[in-house]
């Protein structure tokens, strides 16, 4: 019979706690700063202390079964272990599943967010009753996850779905990943961001009119392009048009029931949707853009801890069958 | 007890059939040409012909359990019909396994050959023992199929693996399916060739020399890339990068423990293997280059024929779970 999770988020700015019942509804979950700069044993300790809170105020909806995490990579997913998440500087081989095993006497499992996210949408989001899910996260990075025939893909060492690294215009701009024209490169809100600065200096320049500045947000560009100011929106285009064309490819490789769309960049809701699916369904392989629906995420800002309760159950199942 | 497997392969220049030992051994293989030109019955009687042949000649290693069958799409896999291979004009909604299932009293199955052949490598060729992989068949055109945690990803209607589409080159040459930039736009043997024509053209007019000619094939631009020849070098150094772009793209959604490129082109060998390899295991995302391996295919001409016993072996293991 299945039981609750104790599900934890932990961000590089919120660290998120809450009680996720069999199916997939949250409880009492709190969401505070992170306050990484207090160093990793102060975080820790500050969400033991979130954690302990959230068990306390759910007690009513009965005993939970296992601790399921969720955070940035690279981690070790099998072993529990945070290897130096790139959004907590200084955190090096925290062995963060022991930690909560040992703290609440029940399994702990380990996975990275997007990952964690895909799987969430998946038993309990947008996916809900498809056998076969991609998920890409558009945040300030972009991160992805896959279920295939219903199981999670991790990748042979738990590092699969660099989704944000597929190559989207070769030889293009700078990545972080130290390779050019990924589409991370182009379509993460940092990127929009950086582009719609370029593009504000460009317009001075030649004259052009725009209401993009030297310091605009990927949210500005998302605005101004919205009013259809023609330099955010030419960014803007570009934009769905390079997602669209990362979908594709995702879409003739896999053939998914579900492409499923989430992270901060999609707040922009249909005008990121719409082209990306329209583009998807003109471009893909015929047999795959007959089956395939293109949609927006439908966790929200839980899709973290949500996400992090499916990989619980899902490592409690796996477990039950070894 | 595992027993046999009766292997039919189904090309539209060969047909091959041969009797599968449980460890991929392939026993008293026959080929012989298709003759597309006599029309459907006419095929299929010779291939029902091959096979009571095939069977005639290998009963001293025992009895066969199943009939797996390889071919081109568009097929349906899970109703065992060709729709329409576009190898073989003129077959339309073939019931193929309905017609050996029914000749031999055994479950017959059906699979995309390029899904087989990557089942095939998996079980008994350059993927033994790895428990993730991914398969580029580099030929006439290109496809590919994929292992995810031991288990043959189909996509959810059968029609996934198409590598072949992946954008390589966004608004690029056209390709056969009608967009523009796809892998097999470039990399496929009838692109090489076609570039290598186009090529020899340009180099006439420009009184560059090379021996590239108004009919070279592939393997004519293979062959003076080894010795050389700096227009057919340069068409090739493009196709090992565009390849090698896409198995990286491939690489970073998959993290495989091997990726494997098999089919006509691979001929060429390490000419081909090391400029991809090096490149992949630079530009792969760091984790994922450290645990991928890159190799040719090592079935060989008899891909087509372990890939039908894999999928073969494979049904009637998911016949006995259900």
């Amino acid at each position: 019979m299945a039981r609750n999770i104790l599900a934890i988020d932990v961000g590089g700015t919120k660290l998120a706690v809450g009680m996720m019942s069999p199916d997939g509804a949250m409880h009492g979950a709190i969401i505070e700063p992170t306050h990484k700069e207090r160093g990793v044993d102060a975080v820790l300790d500050h969400l033991s202390d979130m954690a302990r809170r959230v068990v306390g105020a759910t007690r009513h909806i009965g005993d939970f079964d296992a601790v399921g995490i969720s955070c940035g990579g690279p981690l070790d997913a099998a072993s529990g272990i945070l290897r130096s998440p790139l959004h907590l500087p200084d955190w090096v081989d925290v062995s963060i599943t022991d930690l909560f095993a040992d703290e609440f006497s029940v399994p702990a499992f380990l996975e990275n967010d997007a990952t964690a996210a895909a799987l969430g949408e998946f038993h309990f989001g947008a996916g809900r009753g498809s056998s076969t899910l991609v998920y890409l996260t558009v945040s300030t990075g972009i991160g992805g996850g896959s279920v295939v025939d219903g199981r999670l893909m991790r990748g042979s060492a738990g590092n699969g779905g660099e989704h944000g690294h597929i190559t989207v215009r070769p030889g293009g701009r700078a990545c972080s990943c130290g390779r050019y024209g990924c589409l991370e490169a182009y379509c993460s809100g940092t990127s929009i961001g950086l582009r719609g600065r370029e593009a504000a200096q460009i317009a001075a320049a030649s004259r052009r009119s725009t209401g993009l500045t030297a310091s605009s947000t990927a949210v500005d560009v998302t605005r101004l392009a919205q009013v259809d100011d023609e330099v955010a929106r030419e960014i803007w285009d570009e934009t769905t048009e390079l997602l669209a064309q990362a979908c594709t490819d995702l879409a003739n490789v896999f053939e998914p029931e579900v492409l499923v769309l989430g992270g901060g960049v999609t707040r922009s809701g249909k005008m990121l949707l719409d082209p990306v699916r329209d583009f998807v369904l003109a471009h893909a392989m015929r047999p795959v853009a007959a089956t395939i629906s293109v949609r927006l995420a439908e966790l929200g800002d839980l899709v973290g801890l949500v996400g992090a309760g499916a990989i619980a159950q899902d490592g409690l199942a796996r477990l039950a069958r070894n």
